[in-house]
């Protein structure tokens, strides 16, 4: 399946927040990773996540489609993650 | 057609988008907004969001699908928008 993923955590686990969900998706911007995953990594993903953070403060929002075709991305300005690739 | 808007622009510029986005999406997240939005609205939101940035520091990634119900959202931790909805 093909997945959207935005953090806004807090500062202090930002760190720990990327590089968790850059073992499973690709970074496209600030807080925001795309690509193609398993329903049994996504999960796995959520499970990690979900032990780091706070649910009182923090968020993480997932969309989730079958078909990566259904839908278009557009980029307006910066494209971060051809740059910015080597944190 | 259904869109989700995702916004990275400096510091003093990030009440001017919110502000913006604002007037065409719902916000969900930080910098994130989704919605149903016609192309020609979404066009005039492109338009506005180019005059506002910097493209050398700012960025804004658009994903659109013609249908809602190809994508699926979840959220984990806080929701954002149900509480914080009153900037």
């Amino acid at each position: 399946m093909y997945v959207i993923l935005v953090y806004d955590v807090e500062q202090k686990r930002t760190a720990k927040m990327l590089k968790l969900c850059r073992r499973y998706l690709h970074w496209i911007q600030n807080s925001v990773f795309e690509g193609e995953i398993t329903e049994a990594k996504l999960q796995e993903l959520i499970h990690r996540a979900r032990r780091l953070i706070d649910p009182e403060t923090d968020s993480l929002i997932i969309f989730t489609s079958r078909h990566e075709r259904w839908l278009d991305k557009q980029i307006i300005g910066k494209e971060k993650s051809s740059t910015d690739n080597f944190l």
